[in-house]
């Protein structure tokens, strides 16, 4: 029965595939691309095709750019003696939008889950202890992970790695959040800020 | 600032024009697909791009299809006196997920939303008279437009119009939908359902 015709029926599967994205989500956009102008529906398609034939890896901290090394690694203003390490390129767009941080950046590409299979060779880690190595004006290195349990985990391994190297390995403060209540915060949140207290 | 790469940011703002996906959204299907192979990337573009290249509305109906006229409409089994006319080929789908009705379709693509703009000119309804006036055969309409205020405005209208054709018109049954409680229903569908009911 070719009820839905074969190449709406590929549309959806494919959107069905995106994280966030169920079937009635996906049969939704597939008809509403279908009611617009082809333009828009091309525009989706040469963007999506485009992201992997333009994008890539920089080879310095393995954020995402266009021209290798990136923007922050080939920028003469930026701290060289700081190293901040993310899981994500979006952990690097969330700390650039903050303004108060000069240094580089690593991106790891993850973190360690053993449940979900992924080791410290998945990561850029052995890459890190290796830039580390090789650049003798590092100072000091942020381990910027999440604050949750496999981030945790990652943070400690990494620290662990950079024992007997000359820089100073450090974490993100945890408290509570700015605009946040005290009432709501929960037990680990409200003693990591207790125990993290500075004078006024 | 390039700090998100051009690539990226711009299928961002593809991923955003589409209903019900935020700037937020549509970051993370971006760096989701940056994370997966690029075959999955090409697959997602590639049928974006078939979708209007292949799909055409059926001559007939002007319900969605690869071949004209479409399925429906050349099959030979179906009762050719009953004509189904519906907003959205979505609909025809739901209709015919009942494999309950056996006629024909008639798709409006929209319904009349004079705050919207859409008049009936706008609509699939001047094809619909011609299509009546054509087909002696035909003995019955339902007009199956959702049971809401421009369905109901929209039926309205095509009733009015075809007063005077040897045709009857009628409507899909308002009532308490199945395993629906009683106690949760609304005013408007319980005095539907109420005014509608049946023998048993």
């Amino acid at each position: 029965m070719e009820l839905t015709p074969a190449p709406v029926s590929k549309l959806i599967d494919e959107f069905s595939r995106l994280p966030g994205i169920g079937p009635k989500s996906a049969s939704r956009l597939t008809f509403y691309l279908l009611r617009r102008p082809a333009e828009q529906a091309q525009g989706l398609a040469s963007a999506v095709t485009e992201l992997h034939q333009k994008i890539t890896f920089c080879s310095e901290c393995f954020n995402i750019t266009e021209v290798n090394p990136c923007f922050i690694c080939r920028h003469d203003n930026r701290d060289k003696s700081v190293l901040c390490v993310v899981e994500e390129p979006l952990d690097v767009m969330a700390i650039e939008r903050t303004h108060d941080y000069h240094g580089l950046y690593h991106v790891l590409h993850g973190v360690i889950a053993p449940i979900e299979g992924t080791g410290p060779e998945d990561l850029k880690i052995a890459e890190l202890i290796d830039r580390v190595n090789k650049n003798d004006a590092l100072r000091e290195i942020i381990v910027a992970t999440n604050p949750n349990l496999e981030g945790e985990a990652t943070a400690m391994y990494i620290a662990r790695q950079l024992t007997g190297h000359q820089v100073k390995v450090t974490r993100l403060a945890r408290g509570l959040p700015v605009g946040g209540d005290l009432e709501y915060a929960d037990e680990i949140t409200l003693s990591r800020a207790l125990s993290g207290r500075s004078e006024l």
